[in-house]
């Protein structure tokens, strides 16, 4: 976020078909939830579509790219790699020392969400293994609770630029108007 | 959770084939992240199944049930009902409000997470429509940050019974053991 050292989000490997919608969430949650970029797997053309439409739609800033080089990313990462994944270190336990590197140390952290069966060697390369519980449930999910923890709540106060619309938070009902800059 | 007042997740809504994983994921994150049941679209059998296989193996006490009549389910609870959507209130402007009423009132809680559009019927029956962010992004990131925010990290301390096998948590590597009760 803005002011703050980079945040990314890595989705690592990409099932056509049977991730298109995983690997879209991982991207909208990623932008929603404060990172400032995700990277994408080449074979998932249509969720950086999606990505990048909600983005002119909705606003930034916030990068969205695809790779068809996921390790070469993580291995030239200049800062700090978190891999999410339910056999690692539990999430409050090593929050604090996520955050210091982040907020104290100005490192950049790199977030890794696997789809199906990750490697050994991303869980040698990662700086921290990080399970949002020890449970199986979803990457989405654990992303999610792993960026509002990481932010303490900021990224919900976050504001867009160049938004084409906006959403009015309502007690009842939808409301939805044009982003006028002022 | 244990010794709390019930909160249960309500999906609302499947598109087969297109919902599967989704709708999958909304379950694993509710039993994950501390809810005490789900009900799914009776249409929804297979993510049903994945539930019960998961609970069965890690552990509970979880209840996962189909429906067919969700709304019924709504009008019939006896507590407090929450709606997850981009158009309403933000969480952090609610949560406290939410939480007294979990906590101090002792008032079970529901959570409806949509899939598609939502009829306007259940804004009107809900106590708190709540956006986690007024952006678009996904219903199982929405889900896991009201939940962490709603049992302030205590769901992660749990502790699971009559599971099978259990992960024990790691720097580095996968390590599953066998879950002797003692």
């Amino acid at each position: 976020m803005h002011d703050e050292p980079e945040v990314a989000v890595l989705r690592l490997g990409h099932r056509p078909g049977r991730d298109e919608r995983m690997t879209t969430h991982v991207g909208l949650t990623a932008r929603a939830l404060g990172a400032d970029r995700v990277w994408i797997p080449d074979n998932a053309g249509q969720s950086l579509e999606t990505v990048r439409d909600i983005t002119d739609r909705f606003g930034g800033p916030f990068t969205a790219e695809l790779t068809d080089s996921p390790k070469g990313i993580i291995r030239d990462w200049e800062g700090r790699v978190v891999h999410l994944t339910m056999y690692g270190e539990r999430v409050q336990d090593v929050e604090a020392e996520v955050k210091r590197a982040h907020g104290d140390d100005d490192e950049p952290i790199l977030i890794v969400v696997g789809a199906e069966k990750v490697s050994f060697d991303v869980y040698e390369e990662a700086d921290w293994n990080v399970g949002v519980t020890n449970q199986p449930h979803s990457e989405v999910a654990g992303l999610a609770v792993f960026l509002d923890r990481l932010f303490e709540g900021r990224e919900l106060e976050r504001e867009w630029d160049d938004a084409d619309q906006r959403v009015i938070p309502m007690e009842t009902g939808k409301r939805v108007e044009p982003a006028d800059e002022e």
